[in-house]
């Protein structure tokens, strides 16, 4: 079968005939309906070699198909069923595991296919380690459902978490309107109908489309939106404030955005360094940065989109057109998701 | 191997030989250190056919031992460890499951070996369907943990879930100082030292076992219990009561003891009912009766148990003498816990 | 002043004749813009004389006005101000009080004005014995605000009590399409929006409301409904059963809807009782009869209001016109809430 | 009356003779017992003038005493009744006075006696402007009981919001074993009897005591005490770390004890920041740095202390020596606490 590899380190990755691989005791093949392309995998493709473990491995850490065969010993699951794929793969014994918090496994630190260690999705098959790393799909279609498991998912963590400061007359601010923000956007809508949302960007094109997406508000980043957002909460600022861009600036506007006894959190990887100290960000305002998330909050995102109260835009690709994708990507030409669809 | 086992509904379980099972992909083969003797056997051991599924099936769902056999795709664990086997066996793939909820599977219903429908653990081997059963117990002799699956974790759950109401000055109430409630008043002891521990039982030996447990008062059942709870509490009421025997008495005297916005736990299976309205309970006082616990808890009851902070009594009998032990437990000359010890 | 009064046990309220309070240290008068007729009035007038406490007393307990007068050391209002009064009146000083739980006070039980000890609201001016117990109304109109101090607050505590189980995919019942029971549709609605909310009434035209505040699905009561629940529910039932009704039949209803972990809560006054056993309602579904709500919740239930996300059907009636209010209330003549205007 | 008071800026404060207060309606004047001598005074002694207000004003914001009389319209307590004041004085009317949590008043800031604002209890009397903020001591001596009311609380309240945390089997830092971390490590000891509770110093004397005060490990500051906490906790780090210094060295040793979805807790003003990223303290530790406490907290601080569960090491001085207690303080030669007794 084809698969996009990263061969060595620090150059692009490429498409590859490997083996198709077989399902073990436990384990189950699936056939690969999307694959999401993700700025991390940007990131890997221009990693040291000391983080990328053995080579050439396929990346794809965002998945979803059919089941194509069970390894011996899988019940609850029949070949075809349509599938999203869990991505933090843990060891399934330890204290967080148990709980269905794979992504913070005590053992393998929630590292999953496709980002080093084991092969990712981004090929005509993809093996999963163990059957509970999959929820059904249902009427979704996984080329369009596969960012669901990680754009969706780490959004969604990032509100569920904070949904009890939610409650009437609240505000929640989303800084950064791009993929992950307006899955945000509309999750906020989705679970706490009496907050104000907020998007906030320096783009004129994505607070549009914010404000489509949901938001109450969208205002231009800067000491601005600041000040605008003090007013509409009568000086004491938003609950919540979730920064998916995560540079300093944005983190140090976030930090006069929130208020006491709120959240701040941290979802983009743009490199920032928030610092905390007594009198900054407010009180007892807690700030975290969390990774990925939770498998019962996966099943949640699935059927948020079974609803359709929440939805991707999806950009298609085949699998020859993956190198393509990822440049498209790097150049900032991407709406929404770029999927690639192996067998399209 | 030998196993105790029901033959016919309405008949004694008795002793059989039957051939040693082999562990399938993903299971695990458990010779069995200790396998306790519960009431709800007994139980079985009365009941019409339709409850009890295909026959004959070997009981005993409390269960600990070593790991024998580990079958195909088993990962974890090797050969020879102490292990305990958490009872209620699930889908793994429900929502409640993927918690660690096994207890309350959407498919299975938590029932697990020895329960109908799966062989148990009073034999000389018991067949873990999976691995994510086992928990190991460190430096815990299986003989003396087995225990810790059914008695330790029903309790240690209905005192958990109401933790949060447990501050300084609080109080808790355990009525029925027998086996669970020993182990429901070391946990309280372990958990929130700040509580003041109240046991309540018909009998004077028990309160004297419970005030050597770590209870702050013992109380001999009825009216003046009530009004002495009342008298410590201000007039408030205890902000937990655990019924631990669950007949109509003890429920209606659980009633008048707890308090507005407490939480009333029915863990006891006596067969009585308590009527819920407006005026009793104290208002929003929450009734429920909880099945069992969650996998994440026992692993913090065998925490517990490592730390020499709860314990069990147990008596031991060889698996020849099982019979008898189930005997002597419906005859009440048990103390503490009986336990089957196939290979002690 | 004109003022509503019970002045004999088993006689209906009548018109009279009193002085007009004045305001102490720290209390406020308000001049009464709104005060709604509820049905526990009714009970009053039919209370034996050891419920009443001192006789005369005006009734009235869900009320909203403007302030009149402010008694010395009282700030933060200013004569004018549109305000809403909170019910329970509470020492204030008790754990409860000191969270704004002044329903729960454990002194004086959470009783207020109107409800005997204290005169009401269904006056042309209340004596508020403390400033916490006013809320401002900002743009709302005392006239039509009323029923949110208990119609609505009951209904939000209700509600919010649980709101940790509702979330995507999840399932709400209301049992009653009453006052309260739309009240309840309309806040499940706000709060959480990707539950499913459903309606269960006896009658028709009820069940037609429901739907227009936002039930997903109206039941007629019976066998019927429960099974469509479970159906809905894939055989689990629903995370939340609301009884605003709360006689036998509903009650034993509601157990038959509930899931395993879920919440049956009893919120109408109709006598009915529901015994709780191991087996019935679903495991560990936590049973509770609530009384009102908290002060902070009120604050929120405004916001919902001025939200425009809930509101009260309302029927004006003048203070002369009271007793002709309760008799078309007795009647089941009343759509929503009567709400007696002294000063329309 | 004698009272000791900042007069000019930059100075040390003096002791002055001013008016007896008299209590308006609303208020109580307490009888100092003990009056607290914090660092944070010292920080007011050398502020400049504009964070001080209107000067001259008495400091001390750390009180207890008797009730000597009590203004119009107040009940619930009597002349002679010993109390503690709670600190921040809110305005009784925003969304968290109302849930008592006046230290984070939407309108005040949580400022209180003694902080600026207000006259503060290092004198004969003072005027306490709500009787809300009062909470009877019962049998505890005022003397010794004034440093609950920020020494106990601060440390109470840092402790309690985490408690969801500390299960069986779990670890909980505290750095700095002077005053607060001490009273931190008996309040995790009364609260947590199943954690682990590590103290961590550069001070010999310091660990001696932590020890004695109930940690179970006591760790010299450093490189190692880091390496020694992953060790216990098997690579995972501690789930509380609550930092009772906050310069940048001890926030940087924090950062590497703490846990993922663990605490970190900001206590100490030390001055430092704690710069938060995507990889540092590990995923989704929440940092944040809370300001004193809750009301209900504090009840529950005072019965802490009646129940002999948590004591501060107490040093008295007349008011005529309150500079002299300064001095030794500024010198680093108090232990524990140094409290002001002006009726001693």
């Amino acid at each position: 079968m084809k698969a996009f590899q990263i061969v060595e380190p620090q150059k692009p990755a490429e498409l590859r005939e490997v083996p198709v691989p077989e399902a073990g005791p436990g384990q189950v093949l699936v056939k690969i309906g999307g694959a999401g392309a993700c700025h991390s995998d940007l990131h890997l493709m221009e990693a040291p070699p000391e983080r990328l473990g053995r080579l050439p491995f396929t990346i794809g850490h965002e998945n979803a198909g059919w089941v194509e065969t069970l390894g011996p010993g899988v019940t609850g699951f029949a070949p075809g069923d349509p599938v999203i794929v869990y991505g933090p793969w843990g060891c399934g014994l330890c204290a967080n595991c148990r709980e269905g918090r794979e992504n913070y496994c005590q053992t393998t630190g929630g590292l999953g296919g496709g980002l080093g260690g084991h092969h990712g999705g981004m090929a005509e098959y993809l093996l999963v380690p163990a059957s509970r790393f999959l929820l059904p799909l249902g009427t979704l279609d996984p080329r369009e459902a596969a960012p669901l498991s990680d754009a969706g998912l780490t959004s969604y963590h990032a509100v569920k978490r904070s949904l009890h400061l939610l409650g009437p007359g609240s505000t929640a601010v989303v800084i950064g309107a791009g993929g992950l923000g307006q899955m945000a956007i509309q999750i906020l809508r989705a679970l706490s109908a009496a907050t104000t949302v907020v998007a906030v960007d320096t783009a004129a094109d994505k607070l549009e489309i914010a404000k489509r997406m949901g938001a109450d508000e969208a205002l231009v980043s800067g000491d601005q939106a600041v000040t605008r957002i003090k007013d509409m909460t009568r000086g004491q600022g938003a609950q919540l404030v979730l920064d998916m861009v995560g540079v300093d600036p944005t983190l140090r506007m976030a930090a006069q955005m929130a208020r006491v006894l709120g959240h701040l959190t941290i979802v983009g990887l743009g490199g920032g360094a928030l610092p905390v100290d007594f009198l900054s960000p407010p009180h007892e305002c807690s700030v975290a940065a969390p990774y990925w998330g939770f498998i019962p909050e996966l099943m949640e995102v699935v059927t948020l989109a079974q609803q359709q109260k929440i939805k991707m835009l999806v950009e298609h690709f085949p699998l020859e057109r993956a190198g393509e994708a990822y440049q498209l990507l790097h150049d900032g030409k991407i709406q929404g998701r770029a999927v690639i669809t192996p067998h399209a």
